[in-house]
């Protein structure tokens, strides 16, 4: 069985105490295997029992480039590579990831249960689109009152312009962002100013541009049949080095990057049937490492299946996540606040839905989905709201429409404040999508920038065919031209005009009540109550805490309507309401979109 | 969602209590759907919201044959036919399941931990090879002492010779060995004597001759691939029709055939992702049924994945299995009897690993299997010994050789008994396969009888295939050939003669001496004790309960060797010496192969 050293890095190219290089190359079915710096110097390797090709040299020095040869002119970058400062199918830079000026002793990662998270995409954040110039607007972030920026995937990935979900080098920091000394200094800029820092990594696929692991050893298998093609190996034969590979990538961003935590990608579409599944794997590695540093990190997982065997301990046969994405509330939210019914939508009814979601976080826990065309889900009813992200609205909501609309073109300015409301009143972990906190109306597009003609011109395709479900009309804008890169970037300078300025304070003023009351900041689902009136429209989410009380009255029809607050030893106190003119609402006492009281 | 009523059969043609027959075809996805009877009548079916295909009618009686047509000449035996009676391509037969004079009322299942099993095929057990003659051995299997027969399946497969793994019809029973009024008889006689009846079932795919499910429904999916093509469907869309169709055949063979537990085939192969594996909805049923009958039914598993979350009970997460096969406890046991270390033996080290297995039932267990070429397996320390059913031969171990040879023609008359005594004094449930009682010398063959040549031929390819990894000389017998069959027959007039005959008492004594010694009888896997001698091959296997202690000393190697008794404040009494001259060995009382005192 093949241990790891939680204390350290393994695989690709590292660097010992003696400054000497250790390399091992996971290639447990070739023959020959040798380093080549970029001089041309072959260094030789040397296979051990577990198929890892090894050696120990000073020829190889911080900062050489150096590709892998697998023998008749197979020449590859390392899979394990930290950086690739020329491309996917460039050379691989080495580097000692362990060297870095860490001065963040002092941080402590937050408590869950207080994380209000805002999710971001390097590229489009800012105009420069690295990682220096969003370290620009931590202040800005630090001032909105969010506290965990989860930072959509950096593995390096074909071009310049991608989501990250077409990345092929799990361990390297895109070099258009930053590299991976970027990334380190970011993440030592929100501790500094009291932010964690949520890294978005994708275990179930490979990117189809610059993916070589196949060539380098079994990394996956034709078990199982996804939507990207065969599935990566974590249950078949030789499994074991695939599996380290990425339990190593897990430990790897935390300890050598102080990420605070993970969110892994569709951890549904990962495939395994062994005894211990890999995330499972990858918790009791994570609970080593914590042990060891004294540093907490969380992982939380994007999860469609509704089984909460994914976030139940590990003492209790679950894989011991910390947390996942409920799509369904989402879905829930924005079918009550008028989206139309259809794909995915059309199994979510609105306000019942919305109101079953507070409650039960799963919306299908066992009921028949007809767009699925199945029975779908089990109850979570013992799992905490911690364990649970919501939103209304994220990087796949907003880009996966043709059009990439965020809800701030698609709702009326009043719906936008409702819907910021339902999220953060909600008693699980609320995440905003970079800009909706000023109503941003830039869509955020697909784009890529793979440079194989015929790959691009696949995703094209498979884009259009995408929206079949949607029925949208025109064209979908290419995903390969950069203006549809730039049309998807933030536009700052917004934030000078009123209404979005009032935008940004209103979510600021919700995010630190949120903070303060001690009804909505204790995630109690067990204290909760909603009544819905589906005829107006209106829900009554009532939260309570020790003494504290708090009722959220959301109406989602377009005029006023009267709502029957529950009588209450104490008269209840209006602490904020959407529609009033301070937030540039139109309505009267009466006459309110949402109110929380 | 669809419900399933736990009291009646709803697929297929059933009677209702005023002799109507109501018909419900599961096809959802099809325009028009119609019974045709023998005749030519045809009866027209209405569909339902969940794609069932219904009707209740007077026009099908009793007896009656009918198939169905999807339109367009697409004519075939209803998936959920109980009687096949022209085989796997002709006429369905409407059969009221619930119409048998059953006189069992008196009979209880045994308790697990009290199960003998023993493991036969209808086809080969007799002469004649039919429920019938195997009736006619239930007083001679009594005699030996077994208290549960395994029959290996009995779904209609192609032609009358199968081992029955080729099933195509889940609910029909092979007509060739009597048709549901034959099994039925079967089950009745063996509760009359006392015996259990278990039944093979096969969940995890379909045979490749006569499976015409695909016509009907999405009962497949191509998101898994299996050893036999694409898997069926448990989680993919319309998987809510399949899951009830296998959820409904358990539930018929425990309520309308009285049988009494399942075996269930290589529960490996299916593939489901669902938050509900089938295994736990099953389960879930098959407690409602026993508490509406107040009956006991037992669900065992055939699992290569060593893996107790299927065993683990349904209130810690797990699937509620009963019980499960253990191949690791007779790869271990035959590898330590001389069994070249090849194939999947190539793993078992011999005495080291049985020893393991006696303590700890599955050998790996989170260890590196060279084999498999990944890690493998978890702990199964809390899982009670009456969920292991272990055993020195079985229709697969002998029959996948190559030349189907029984342990009898590869061991020793010695070993033989030594082997017999190491599965009958384990914790663990002990099972025979037909014949070893006696040790019958015929192989047990490789035998199908399709019907299409080409399917037949490449099953003859495929069966050569299998056994690279044997390396076995000379060339496979024929499975298609009716030689291969007859000569798999039992030989019963062997009984006659000295040896065979010996082997018969022996089996008889040892079973006799598990049921009677309480250290033997109570399979508690925390008080045992397993002390080995790897230079002379000799393992100590010390059990107890309460003040009762047996010690089972086992010789494998081929000469006399000494063997240290643990002391102890009462001194040890041999009750069986397997070497012995009683026993045709030619053993003085030092000079013994197996002992148990």
């Amino acid at each position: 069985m093949i241990q790891t050293d939680i204390n350290r890095r393994s695989l690709g190219v590292n660097f010992n105490e003696r400054g000497e290089a250790e390399v091992a190359i996971w290639a447990p079915l070739q023959e020959n295997v040798e380093i080549i710096l970029q001089d041309k110097q072959t260094i030789k390797l040397t296979k051990d029992d577990f198929g890892y090709w090894k050696t120990c040299t000073k020829e190889i020095k911080v900062g050489d480039l150096y590709k892998v040869s697998l023998g008749d002119d197979k020449v590859f970058p390392d899979p394990a590579s930290v950086s690739q400062p020329e491309g996917v199918h460039g050379f691989s830079k080495a580097v000692d990831v362990q060297q870095f000026k860490w001065n963040d002793s002092n941080w402590n990662n937050l408590p869950l249960e207080d994380y209000v998270l805002y999710e971001l995409h390097t590229g489009t954040f800012t105009t420069e689109g690295t990682f220096a110039a969003l370290e620009g607007k931590l202040s800005y972030l630090k001032e909105l009152g969010i506290n965990a920026i989860e930072i959509m995937p950096v593995s390096q990935f074909p071009g310049g312009r991608n989501w990250g979900y077409d990345g092929v080098f799990p361990y390297a920091v895109q070099n258009t962002y930053g590299g991976p000394e970027g990334l380190k200094h970011l993440v030592q800029a929100c501790h500094d100013i009291g932010i964690a820092v949520i890294l978005d990594v994708v275990y179930n696929h490979m990117g189809p541009e610059g993916n070589y692991l196949g060539a380098f050893g079994p990394y996956f298998t034709d078990k199982y049949n996804t939507p990207w093609g065969n599935a990566i190996n974590f249950d078949d034969e030789w499994c074991d080095g695939v599996r380290k590979y990425f339990v190593e990538n897990v430990l790897m961003w935390f300890r050598d990057f102080h990420i605070d935590a993970l969110r892994m990608d569709a951890v549904h579409a990962i495939k395994d049937f062994s005894a211990t599944h890999i995330l499972r794997e990858i918790k009791q590695h994570v609970n080593k490492l914590m042990a060891a540093t004294g540093r907490t990190h969380y992982l939380i997982v994007e999860l469609d299946l509704n089984d909460n065997r994914f976030i139940n301990p590990l003492d209790q046969q679950g894989f011991g996540m910390d947390g996942q994405w409920v799509d369904e509330f989402h879905h829930a939210l924005r079918v009550t606040a008028g989206e139309e019914r259809s794909g995915y939508y059309s199994d979510f009814n609105g306000l019942v839905h919305l109101a079953k979601s507070y409650k039960d976080a799963y919306v299908f826990d066992g009921q028949y989905s007809p767009h699925r065309k199945k029975t779908f889900g089990i109850k979570a009813d013992n799992n905490p709201g911690k364990q649970f992200v919501v939103f209304s609205q994220n990087h796949d909501q907003v880009g996966n429409r043709m059009l990439g609309e965020r809800t701030s073109t698609l709702v009326s300015f009043e719906m936008q404040k409702l819907m910021a409301a339902a999220v953060l009143v909600s008693p699980y972990l609320p995440m905003l999508f970079m800009g909706e906190e000023y109503s941003e109306p830039h869509p955020f597009l697909y784009f890529v920038s793979h440079t194989d003609p015929e790959l691009a011109d696949a995703v094209r395709k498979g884009r259009k065919a995408e929206f079949a479900a949607f029925h949208s009309q025109g064209e979908a804008p290419d995903p390969v031209d950069e203006k549809t890169f730039e049309e998807s970037k933030l536009q700052w300078d917004l934030l000078q005009q009123p209404q979005h300025k009032t935008m940004f304070e209103y979510y600021k003023t919700l995010i630190s009540l949120r903070k303060q009351e001690p009804a909505l900041k204790h995630l109690n689902r067990n204290q909760l109550n909603v009544e819905i009136n589906e005829q107006n429209q209106t829900l009554l989410l009532h939260r309570w805490h020790e003494g504290d009380h708090i009722l959220c009255v959301m109406n989602f029809s377009k005029s006023p309507q009267p709502a029957t607050l529950p009588t209450f030893k104490n008269e209840w106190k209006k602490l904020l309401n959407s529609a009033e003119s301070i937030w540039n609402g139109l309505a009267t006492a009466e006459d309110r979109n949402g109110a929380v009281v």
